[in-house]
């Protein structure tokens, strides 16, 4: 039941695309992740994904528009649906993602960027 | 799949210690809140409960200490805990909350604060 500081967090992390939990509510996890560059397609067949912009603008791409997320604004992903995030220009931007403790952040797409388990911090 | 801009829906909101529901995460729910002085003391028999402090500076009470958690600070309340928020000097601080659709914002506790709905924005 300590406070739980984003900021300090997010020094703790270099790579981008690669989730750290920084916590448990019920059955869902609060997560970290840097971005930068392009992601890969992916969908959750069974789960929403939230994700809310801390610093920076994510361009969530879908297959048929991109939804512009800058900071301070959140968007859900309703579970089924694909989705590219993307940041432009090389920027490097920070999201907290709200979802289930079974989430796979590529879904079922296998990826090097793939990762199997967060690192808690 | 719209991005949700929290400093435009924090302006629809007058009440303080009113929830409003900004979205839905599987069987979890968004809320946001404007606090200002004490609330009651109350726990979640069954939910964990997510404060990520947007605006301001809440003052988290337990039973046994105070915990302060900082703009750009979340902290998570397990299931069980008894806490009351608490903001100082007539402060207006700004919550983000993350919980169970079907958590109760006071818990057991009747208040008169105790509301059964929360609008959606």
């Amino acid at each position: 039941m300590k406070s739980i500081n984003l900021k300090e967090k997010y020094e703790l992390v270099d790579a981008h695309w690669h989730p750290h939990q920084i916590g448990i509510v019920d059955n869902m996890q609060v997560l970290l992740a840097k971005l930068k560059g392009e992601f890969v397609w992916h969908a959750h067949e069974n789960e929403d994904e939230l994700f809310h912009v801390i610093k920076g603008t994510l361009h969530m791409q879908f297959r048929d528009r991109t939804e512009v997320v800058n900071e301070g604004e959140i968007i859900i992903v309703p579970k089924g649906i694909e989705h590219c995030p993307t940041t432009k220009n090389k920027e490097e931007v920070q999201v907290l993602l709200f979802e289930k403790l079974t989430t796979n952040h590529t879904g079922k797409v296998e990826s090097e960027l793939t990762q199997t388990d967060y690192p808690k911090i």
